[in-house]
């Protein structure tokens, strides 16, 4: 069999079955935005890591070196935020073409660097390595959270209300303007949200601290995808509201000029790195007041069912059910 | 200016100056075999991580899928003994090739596990992604160690003793057999030594313990090139006797008979994965007895000098100046 019969979520359950379950400081291991470890002290450590390759992840043409740096940690970040932790430690290793001009790199760098000051991140470390063909760059993210903060994809439970922290499917719209070579101002918006994604720390914090959430993930795949994560393993099913989904006006008139279907990206898109979770529906006000109170916006977007599978209920109220395939590098190709 | 220009060694000082110094906590951010951080009870954390890439640090037809996954985790094993460090945790990335089949990912993921299993790692997460050329591997290693027992690179001073815990240059030697194609029993001893070297975990952990030593490092780049990382933070020079050198009988043996030099393999090398340090002269026998009671070899190959610089003092007692040049992927290709 090939990979490309698998796909990446194949593969990583794979892994997963032949490693076998970790030993008993381990409360999360392969599975979840981090891998979380207990502490001696009420804390735990987090761990997560996140391979960007050229022509996989981005195109040179399309993203600065600043800005691949940026995003390289980033979606690390983002990661750490999914769990309600804090960053604290980046190892940077870079695979780096023989024929890279130095200028290249030390623009990449400053991009991992600035960020990493902008969240108090010390850089510690790393590899660096040739590559042949291509660039490649690996972050590894260390975070801390406390037993009683940390958020799993695990605690979905039905009736429940879904949110998510921002706008989705403006990532995916950023990259279909680049995609068609459109850079101009007016797109401005949508470019940034896929060139360098703000990651939700910040949401993560007030979200882990009310103690009022039951999961908690980052929207990397889309989400579909990201919600199927949440739902296999909270063993339930979710229901999403079209109508519901916050997508951007500049995505909107986007989609509408080009004949695009603004909510495709939304739903299927990816990349956006807001955080989608969910909580009870009888705390949903008090825990929107929290979020609001701490200039943080919240967005419901549907429900979770006892019924397994995700479903779509349109403008049209007609629901259908959608597959929950984000962008598997190994499978399609949507970049 | 190009990176072939800079090199590796160039690039990592180029990235640790643009980082500038980590904060409080951090005892080692780079320039070490790991990053090192203080926990709140005398315990530090070390993390290392290292990249091994197809075509720069292995061809496929050279060594199986289970030795490669096996050395990736190797790699970075040896650089928490290099620390006087215990492994504990493991984060396996990997970038694969569309075409590549399944059976050849579970024998690299089957030999990742498997050391991890007999070294007691979890392996609790990582990421995968597609590599549109060649593979590649990360293993991101997280250890831990004492504030009164970790070893850094830059204890040494003029007058001790200089150590390894093994055999040097039949790495290198093993390689060699490979691009000739001679992979005959006779020669199984060098090709192992390459293909599947064993991390001096024990060695360190009696190395931390006794107190004795002033620097550890591990010998990836080779015995002058890591001694000059030692020099280097240690603001001292050294001085080799080619006599010596710990050279085993078959790769002797292999370079007689194939018109090769043992001491160059010894010198340059490298991926010998043995542990190099320093001792103080007076404390050496001591020491000594206590690596062999623990059924540990130390070997003594040379002394360290005030002046910089490292010099080597060949058979005939001739003393020549030597560059402190391990292999560097950026710069030369001994592979």
């Amino acid at each position: 069999m090939k990979l490309s019969d698998l796909g990446e979520f194949g593969l990583i359950e794979k892994i997963r079955d032949m490693v076998g379950l970790p030993g008993g400081n381990v409360l999360k291991g392969i599975g979840d935005d981090c891998a979380v470890v207990e502490s001696s002290d009420g804390k735990v450590t987090l761990f997560t890591t996140d391979v960007l390759v050229e022509g996989v992840h981005f195109t040179k043409g399309f993203i600065s070196p600043v800005n691949i740096g940026r995003k390289a940690l980033a979606v690390n970040i983002s990661d750490i935020a999914a769990m309600g932790g804090k960053p604290l430690y980046a190892l940077l290793s870079l695979g780096v073409p023989e024929s890279t001009e130095i200028e290249y790199l030390d623009k990449l760098v400053s991009g991992v660097s600035s960020l990493a000051n902008e969240y108090k991140i010390d850089l510690i470390g790393g590899d660096t390595s040739l590559s042949p063909e291509l660039l490649f760059i690996i972050v590894f993210l260390v975070g801390e959270s406390s037993t009683d903060k940390v958020l799993f994809r695990s605690g979905a439970g039905a009736g429940e209300v879904i949110f998510v922290t921002g706008e989705v499917g403006s990532s995916a719209a950023g990259l279909d303007v680049l995609k068609r070579g459109l850079k101009i101002k007016k797109y401005g918006s949508l470019i940034d949200a896929h060139a360098k994604p703000r990651p939700h720390i910040k949401e993560g914090e007030i979200i882990s601290s009310s103690g009022l959430a039951t999961s908690l993930i980052d929207i990397s795949d889309g989400v579909v995808a990201d919600l199927g994560h949440i739902c296999r393993e909270s063993k339930v099913g979710a229901l999403i509201k079209e109508s519901d989904l916050p997508i951007s006006q500049e995505c909107t008139q986007y989609c509408h000029i080009n004949d695009l279907n603004a909510t495709d990206f939304a739903l299927y898109g990816g990349e956006d790195y807001v955080l989608m979770g969910t909580v009870p529906e009888h705390l949903y006000y008090k825990f929107r007041d929290l979020m609001n109170s701490g200039g943080c916006t919240l967005y419901p977007i549907g429900r979770i069912k006892e019924e397994t599978g995700i479903r779509l209920q349109n403008r049209d109220r007609v629901i259908t059910e959608v597959e929950p395939e984000g962008y598997d590098h190994f499978k399609n190709r949507r970049k």
